[in-house]
C-alpha cells in the first residue's frame, strides 16, 4: 500500500454536491452547473489527535484557525493550518459541510480601504495600499497566522517580496502571504484533463489537499466543464487558487494555438477574475525571438503555455499577444487583486537544459513585465524551474532576485536528476528544499505521477507532504521563528516512548501509525519501552535514560558536574595522552 | 499500492533453499545450518528492459558486469550494475541459481599478492599493497568498473580516501570501491530482530536490494539465527557484506550489556571475519568522558552499538574494551582485509542534537583511531549523522576530512526534518543528497519504516531507488564524469514520445510503467505522440518538435541561423527597445 494509503483515508463524512447556490451571485457568468451532478464526498473530521481552533487577528473581529495537537503529557503544540472549515468537529461528529452553499464568506464584511494612488492611477491592492502605508485586514491576519509583526508583512508587500493572494470575489479565502521573510509555503496543482477525471474527484482533491497542508491551489482542468469545476472548487477553498487562463482560452478555440486571439484571452481572464481566481500563470516572456534558443534543446519546451504561445508566435510569426497587451492585462488584474504569477514558459525540462540561454533570456524579460505590473499596482511573483542539477540550484535564486526585484520566487520542484520518473516528488524534493534554503518562497509540489499521468487521491497527498517535508526543511535552515517547534516536540516524544504523540505530531499520522502497527499492533505497544527495531530485551532509548539516571542518582544536574563526577577516571586517560594505542608496536 | 508495489515484482523464478553446501568449506565455525529451512523464494531474471553482459576487465582473466540497456531506436546504454547472477538470462528463461550451493568463489582463483610491509609489519590488504605500489585484480576491476584509470584507484587506496571492501573469505563478491573521487554508492540494511523475521526473507530482501541497485548490504540481524542468517547471505551476496559484530556478542550474553567482555567480543569478530564479512562497524569511538556530554541531549544515544558500549562503561566505570584493545583489533582485520567502519555511536539522533559537543567529540577519537588502523593496514571508513539540518550538513563533511584524514565518509542520511516519520526516506535523501554533493563517499539508505518498524521487502527497494536517486543527483553535482549520459538519453526518449525507452532507462522500469498505464493502458499509447497530462488535442512537447520543423523547412541548422531567420521581426522590437510597454500610460 501506498503510504498515503496505508490506512483507509480518515473516515470522511458524505456530503452529496450538487448545484452551488451562491454560484451566480459570484460570477458575471453563468455558472451552468451541470444538473444531476452525482452525490461524492469530501472528507471531514479533524486529523487525527488534533483539534480545530480559531485565535483572534489582534486589530479586527475576524479569527484564524490553528491546528492544536494535544499531547498525553498534557501539552500541546498549534501549528499552521489550511484545511478550512473541513477539518472542525470531532471525529464522532465531524464538521457538517455543505459544499452545494460553499464557505462562508468572511472576507466579504472586511473593511475595503479606499484606492490608494499609484504611479498608474487608483488601485485596490494590497500592494497599493501597502504602499500608501494602509494596513489592510488581510495585513493583520497573515500577520497574526505568521507569528510576525504586521508592519513586517506590510513592508515586504509593499517592496514587492511578497504577496497576498486575494481576489476580492473570493471571499471565501483565508489570506496567506507569500515572500522570503516568512514560512516556505507549498502549491498543489489539481485539475482534469480532456482524457481523464471530472468535477467531484477534483472538488475532493482541493479539499484532501488543503487537509494536508497545501496553501495555496491550482486548478489547471483542460477538458471539459473548465469554468463549472473551477466555480466548485473557488466557492469552497479555503485557500487562494490560481490558474492558467491561457488553458481555457486554447479550449474555446478548440486547441488550436494559432487560433488564440488577445480577445479570446482576454475574456477568459475577466471571467476568471469575477470568478475569484487569486492569481493566474501567465507567460508574457515567451517572446518570439527566444523560441529559436530552443532549437536545440534536449527537451525543447515543456510548460505548456510556453508552447501554446510559441506556437501562436511562430503560426503568426508575431511577437506574443501577451507581451504587447501587457498593460491592459495589468488594468484588469488590478481591478480584483489578481497576483501575476509571471510563467516561465521556457524552462529547463531536463538537466541538460538547465540554466540555458532560453531560460535565462525569458527571466531578464519576467524582471522587465515586474516593474511593469507592480507600477500597476499589481502583486507580482515570479515563476521558476523546473529540472536543475543540484550545483546550478542557488543561481536560479541570485538571478531572479536580481532581474526581478525580489519578487517571490515559485518553483516546481525542481528535478534534481531526470532519471526516476514515478519517484519524481523525491528527486524534486531534493531540489525544492535547496531552492527554498536559497531563497525561493513558495513550491509547486510535484507528484508520483509526473511526467506519467495525472495524480490521483494519494497520488496528492503524498505530494503534499513530500512538499510539506521540503518546505519545513528549508525553514529549519533559514532559522525560521519556531520552526523547530515541532521537531523538538515530536523528537522528545520519541526519547519519552510517547509513540501516539510522535503519530499526532507527523505530518501524517494515519500512516505512521499504520507502519508502526504493522509490526507491533497491540494497543500496550504504545507505551512501550522499546519498538520492533531492538526488540524487548534491549533498547538504545532506554540506555540513554540510564545515562541520565545515573547523572541523578549522584545528584549531578549539570554535564559540567557529570563531568566532574567522572573526572578521577577519564583523566587517567588524560595522562595517557588519550593516544597511548598510537605507539605500542603488535606483539 | 505503493511505488514498489505498483505492479507484482518481477516474476521470480522458484529457487528453493537448504543449506548451502559450501558453508563449513567457507567457515571456521560450524554453520549449524537450522534443519527443515522452509522452501522459499528468490528473485531471478533480468530487469525489464536489460540484459546482463559481462566485460573483460584489462590485465585480468576476469570480466565485471553491466546492466545493457537496449533502446527501441536501436541504441544502448550500459549502466553500473550490482544485482549479481541473479539477473542474468532472459524474462521467459531466467537465471537457474542455487541459493543451496551459493555463487560462485570467483575470486578465490584471482592472484594474491605477497604481503607487503607497513609500518607494523606485514599485512595482506588492499591499503598495504597499494601503498606499496602493487595493483591488484580488485583495483583493476573497480577501474573498469568505474571507468576510471587503475593508477587513480591504486593512488586513492593508498592515500586512504578510497576504500575496497573485500575479506578475502567472501570470494562471491564483485570487487566495488568507496571513496568521493568515484561515483557515490549506497548501503541497504536488512537483518531480522528479536521480534520479526526469517532467514529466507532476509536472504530474499539481499537479492532483492542488489537487484534495485544497493552496492553494499549490512546484516543487522538482532534476533535468533544470526550466525546462520549471516551465513546464508554472505555465499550468495554478490555485493560486501557488513555487520556490527557488537550486536552479535550482546545475544552472546543475553542482551546484557554489562555482562560483555573484550573475550567475547574478540571471538565475535574473528567468527565473522571467518565467514567473510567485508566490513565492521565498530563504536570504537564511545569513550567513558564523552557519555555525559549526551546526559542533557532531546534525544540521547541513538545508535544501538554507541549505547550498548555506553552501558558497559557507564556499568563498569571504565574506558571502552574496544578503544583500550583496539591495536589488538587491528590485527584482526588486517588478516582478512576487513574493512573498519568506524561507527558514530554519539551521532546525533534529532535536529536539535546536530553537530553537538558529543558527536565532535567523537569524531576526533575517530581521526585518531583512523591513523592507528592505517598504521596496521587496515581500510577505514568513517560513519556520519544522522538528524542534520540542511545548514549545518556541509560541517559535518568538513569536519570529518579535516580530523579523519579524509577516510571515506559513510552517512546514514542525514534526515533534513524529524516531522515527517514514515516518510523519512524522503527527509533523509534530502539531506543524504546535499551531504554526499560535498563529499560523502557512500550512503546508508533509510526506508519508510524508519523509528516506526523493520522494512519488508517493499520498503527495502522503496529504499534503494530513493538513495539511487540521491547519489545520482550528487554524481551530477560534482560533475562525474558520465553520470548525466543516462539523464540525457531518458530525457532524449521522453521528447521523442519512446515511452517504453523512457520506462526501461527509469530506475524503477516497472513501478515507472504501471503509472502511466493506469491512466493510458493500451499498448498503442506506448507509441502515442500525447499522454494523459494533456490530452490529445495539444501537446507541448510535439509543439516543441514544430518549433525544431519550423527550422529545419527553412533549412536553418543553427540556433544562430534560426535566429537571423528571425532577425527581421525581432529587430522590430529591438528597435522599439524592447521596452515600449513601460512609459505608456494607460487611457
Amino acid at each position: 500500500m501506498s503510504v498515503s494509503s496505508a490506512r483507509p483515508s480518515a473516515t470522511p463524512s458524505s456530503t452529496s454536491i450538487s448545484a452551488p447556490s451562491s454560484v451566480t451571485a459570484h460570477s458575471s457568468v453563468p455558472a451552468a452547473v451541470p444538473a444531476g451532478l452525482p452525490v461524492t464526498e469530501v472528507t471531514t473530521g479533524p486529523i487525527s489527535g488534533s483539534e480545530k481552533v480559531y485565535l483572534p487577528v489582534p486589530g479586527t473581529t475576524a479569527t484564524y484557525p490553528v491546528r492544536r495537537i494535544h499531547l498525553t503529557n498534557g501539552e500541546h503544540l498549534d501549528v499552521y493550518d489550511t484545511s478550512g472549515p473541513y477539518t472542525e468537529g470531532t471525529q464522532d461528529a465531524p464538521a457538517a459541510v455543505d459544499v452545494r452553499a460553499g464557505l462562508a464568506r468572511t472576507r466579504a464584511s472586511w473593511a475595503v480601504p479606499d484606492a490608494s494612488p499609484t504611479q498608474r492611477g487608483a488601485a485596490r491592492t494590497q500592494l497599493a495600499w501597502a504602499q500608501a502605508g494602509v494596513v489592510t485586514d488581510e495585513m493583520r491576519y497573515v500577520a497574526a497566522r505568521e507569528g510576525v509583526d504586521v508592519e513586517l508583512v506590510r513592508a515586504e508587500v509593499a517592496r514587492g517580496r511578497a504577496v497576498i493572494p486575494a481576489n476580492r470575489n473570493h471571499p471565501e479565502s483565508e489570506p496567506m502571504i507569500i515572500g522570503k521573510a516568512f514560512a516556505v509555503k507549498i502549491n498543489a496543482n489539481i485539475g482534469n484533463s480532456a482524457v481523464t477525471s471530472s468535477i467531484e474527484e477534483e472538488v475532493e482533491k482541493m479539499v484532501w489537499a488543503a487537509r494536508w497542508g497545501a496553501d495555496t491551489l491550482m486548478d489547471l482542468s483542460t477538458g471539459k466543464q473548465i469554468h463549472e469545476t473551477r466555480e466548485w472548487i473557488l466557492r469552497n477553498s479555503p485557500i487562494p487558487v490560481g490558474t492558467v487562463p491561457i488553458y481555457q482560452a486554447l479550449e474555446k478555440v478548440k486547441g488550436d494555438p494559432a487560433a488564440l486571439t488577445w480577445e479570446v484571452y482576454r475574456d477568459t481572464v475577466i471571467e476568471q477574475a469575477e470568478q475569484g481566481v487569486d492569481y493566474m500563470t501567465v507567460h508574457a516572456g515567451v517572446l518570439l525571438r527566444y523560441v529559436p534558443l530552443t532549437a536545440r534543446r534536449v527537451t525543447g519546451i515543456v510548460s505548456r503555455g510556453g508552447s501554446i504561445m510559441a506556437a501562436w508566435c511562430l503560426a503568426h510569426h508575431r511577437e506574443s499577444f501577451l507581451y504587447e497587451h501587457f498593460t491592459e492585462l495589468c488594468e484588469i488584474l488590478a481591478r480584483y487583486d489578481v497576483t501575476f504569477s509571471l510563467g516561465d514558459g521556457l524552462r529547463p525540462g531536463s538537466i541538460a537544459d538547465a540554466n540555458d540561454a532560453a531560460q535565462l533570456a525569458e527571466l531578464r524579460t519576467l524582471g522587465e513585465l515586474t516593474q511593469v505590473a507592480k507600477s500597476y499596482g499589481v502583486q507580482v511573483m515570479i515563476e521558476g524551474p523546473g529540472h536543475v542539477p543540484m550545483h546550478k540550484i542557488a543561481e536560479n535564486v541570485r538571478l531572479e532576485e536580481e532581474w526581478c526585484d525580489e519578487a517571490p520566487f515559485y518553483t516546481l520542484g525542481p528535478l534534481a536528476t531526470d532519471i526516476a520518473p514515478a519517484y519524481d516528488h523525491i528527486t524534486s524534493a531534493i531540489g525544492a528544499a535547496m531552492i527554498a534554503q536559497a531563497g525561493t518562497a513558495m513550491l509547486c509540489y510535484v507528484t508520483p505521477k509526473e511526467h506519467l499521468g495525472l495524480p490521483d487521491r494519494d497520488d496528492v497527498k503524498v505530494g503534499v507532504i513530500t512538499y510539506k517535508i521540503a518546505a519545513h526543511s528549508a525553514d529549519l535552515a533559514k532559522g525560521h521563528p519556531g520552526a523547530q517547534a515541532r521537531d523538538d516536540a515530536l523528537s522528545t516524544a520519541r526519547f519519552e516512548f510517547r509513540w501516539t504523540d510522535q503519530f499526532n505530531l507527523a505530518l501524517d499520522p494515519d500512516t505512521a501509525r499504520a507502519f508502526h502497527d504493522e509490526t507491533l499492533p497491540a494497543e500496550p505497544a504504545k507505551t512501550a519501552h522499546f519498538c520492533s527495531m531492538c526488540g524487548p530485551k534491549f533498547c538504545s532509548m532506554r540506555i540513554s535514560a540510564d545515562v541520565r539516571a545515573y547523572a541523578e542518582e549522584r545528584g549531578l544536574t549539570s554535564v559540567e558536574a557529570i563531568e566532574a563526577g567522572m573526572a578521577q577516571k577519564s583523566e587517567e586517560f588524560a595522562d595517557a595522552g588519550g593516544r597511548v594505542y598510537l605507539p605500542v608496536a603488535p606483539a
